[in-house]
């Protein structure tokens, strides 16, 4: 049995070291772990087969889902999918130790805040192998220590790889032990959301359920988001080809996606609505106009639609029952699309464009730790700057405030430019 | 009785009006406010005499202490403070709707992320009626909704100040209703903590054991700190007068404030060890070499002090038994300052300086929220950004993520420079 604690205290040592280690150190040690995961390609998949096997009669008697079975299994292109994930992150530059202000207080006494990591990182995902390799990148590129669980049907991939991952980083000069740890029971989750001393952040990469359940069993910031309930107001004044050709994208381009539509708002005095839904039933989406929830996340073919009186209602709806996801309104009002951006309360508000560009690839981070709906820390697709915080250094030589307090001295506050 | 729940749905409604508030409409409101305060100084007054009888009588069963009395009490020069920080904050450039970045992802496909306010915030404080004014400030400048509960000792007078703010805003063209508003029971500090559905975040400002309290009751994030175990490590090669100044600053200016030193680390090879003690015993600070705990905020002219091996037993030590507030070193070598200042898992890291520095105004933000010990969101003294947060704005004109997954088209990620 392992016993959590001690594995969280490990971390948070490791947190400690991991925070000044210089990039070339990180970089190195993602290449090596490309390398190591490359190289060890067939032990992997011999781990993964073995998880294969024990799921296969769960997928039969149906306690295991044929998707999460598709989730679960490494092939050739998964396997180079995560060794590029690894080595595009040694790309990126270091979100850490970035100057985010420097500002002379006084003669002699300036104050710097520096990015730096957020510490202790804990990462509970389901079936799906290939996060293993990505989260650890992220966090290995952030500074980050990390406890990773993973569901039981991926134990023995996790574990392989894990090893394979670890094997390598303890070959890096310089390179901190326990940046990445594994735990494997569900009591080792209990503990987890119970270990607010040591473990900064959770991050729940999975379904619906199991974010909900998270973020109801911890009072550890969670990062991430529970459901997507994604809407698209199609204004008085859209374009009817516009309206046609981005709906359809945002609900099939990929159903299962969080940033997909899943409720269609349309202007009472639109005059192409008849031939708005006509054309999306042909491409094969059910329109559904007495959803028995406004707050239901399809993840498939299925839209649910509403007509609304104006702008306004359809703002009050959105606000009521969406996620604080993704919302967009098609129309080609100017001042009404300012003010649906402005009213929406979402962590992307769109005009005349798909909610499916909700990605931090597509927003150009370079990598994605998650997208969260939270209203503090970070919000929307996050990149690798959401595992990181900042601290301030104050660099003096002998100042004292008494003497500011009883005016024997100034502040004068000047920015410097980048030094 | 109030319903906790329908004042803070009214706070959501009103927040989601004051998120699009025009700068100049929040300015107003802030000078509409500040003059009607003035205007009303006598009722406000009247008022607090009230409370101040009902509280005496408590002081002298030894019920309420001295200090928080002290603390309840207004008078001509708090009164002008009030007055003069609400038309600071009139003055701060607006936290919200700045740009915080422009990048075209492709031809005619922007993406702004743009700073918003939060939402709702919950602010619990004890007996200092002037927080009222300060917070519905922040409040307003950030565009956030808030609910305050003040201490009972102050009930009358928070009544009174939130009469007259409330009647002030109400004349202000365009300002929305709700947007400050106030409880009064224990029963709403329960109902708040729990009320994650429409509370983003929760400030908690007074001393360790309300902050505590909050902290281990809600699931809302919470900005703030408990503790404030502050140290200074004075290194082998610290100048004895640069020790003495500092350490006696940072130990008298302010005792009970919580970026005053509470530990001292001496390294054990410091050639005037002795000497500094001394000296700093003659400026009446009694030092403990013994202490019950390490962890102990005196909040008097009280100093731990320990001998530490070298500079890695102190950064340890202060990893363990610190708050993670402000941590200082004393040294002539800039090596082991870098190292101090990277290793020390502190909001802020000091070298050759009074922690007494660790404060909003003194770092030139022009108004303090808080001291944040948080590793999420907001750390170190908290000026308004940290009552904002951001949205990502997508404009389009069509585009549809199909055309980039299938390749017909690719993003290019130019960064565009102000607009």
């Amino acid at each position: 049995m392992t016993d959590f604690i001690e594995i969280a205290k490990n971390a948070k040592v490791s947190s400690l070291h991991a925070a000044s280690l210089d990039e070339k150190v990180k970089n190195s040690a993602l290449k090596k772990m490309a390398e190591a995961i490359e190289a060890a390609k067939e032990e992997i998949f011999e781990a993964n087969k073995t998880d294969l096997e024990l799921a296969l009669p769960l997928v039969e008697n149906g306690e295991l889902s044929k998707a999460t079975f598709n989730r679960l299994k490494l092939d050739e292109n998964k396997m180079r999918d995560m060794v590029a994930g690894i080595r595009e992150i040694a790309k990126l530059p270091d979100p850490v130790n970035k100057k985010l202000l420097v500002r002379e207080l006084d003669e002699g006494l300036t104050l710097y805040k520096v990015s730096c990591p957020i510490g202790v990182l804990g990462i509970i995902f389901e079936a799906r192998p290939d996060v293993i390799s990505q989260i650890s990148s992220l966090a290995i590129k952030s500074s980050n220590a990390v406890i990773l669980k993973g569901g039981k049907e991926s134990a023995n991939t996790n574990k392989k790889i894990l090893e394979v991952i670890n094997s390598a980083l303890d070959k890096v000069d310089g390179f901190p032990k326990n940046v990445i740890q594994q735990v494997f029971t569900r009591q080792d989750v209990g503990e987890m959301l119970k270990c607010d001393g040591y473990i900064n952040l959770i991050i729940p990469r999975g379904g619906n359920s199991l974010v909900k359940f998270i973020k109801e069993n911890t009072k550890i910031p969670v990062l991430g988001h529970a459901d997507g309930i994604c809407h698209i107001f199609v204004d008085e004044s859209a374009d009817l080809l516009t309206a046609e050709k981005i709906i359809t994208d945002a609900k099939t381009q990929y159903p299962s996606a969080c940033n997909s539509v899943e409720t269609l708002l349309i202007h009472e005095n639109y005059p192409h609505a008849d031939e708005l839904l006509a054309a999306l039933q042909l491409e094969e989406i059910k329109l559904i106009d007495k959803p028995e929830s406004w707050a239901h996340e399809y993840g498939d073919k299925i839209l649910a639609f509403k007509i609304v009186k104006n702008l306004d209602d359809a703002i009050n709806h959105i606000n009521k029952y969406g996620s604080g996801h993704t919302d967009c309104i098609i129309t080609k009002d100017i001042p009404n699309a300012e003010k649906f951006m402005n009213n929406v309360d979402s962590a992307g508000v769109y005009f005349n464009v798909s909610t499916r560009f909700a990605d931090g690839f597509r927003y150009g981070f370079g990598a994605e730790v998650g997208i969260s709906t939270n209203k503090t820390h970070a919000r929307g697709p996050v990149g690798l700057e959401g595992l990181t915080i900042y601290k301030y250094r104050l660099i003096g030589s002998g100042q004292v405030v008494s003497d500011y307090v009883e005016g024997r001295k100034q502040f004068h506050h000047r920015d410097l430019t980048q030094i």
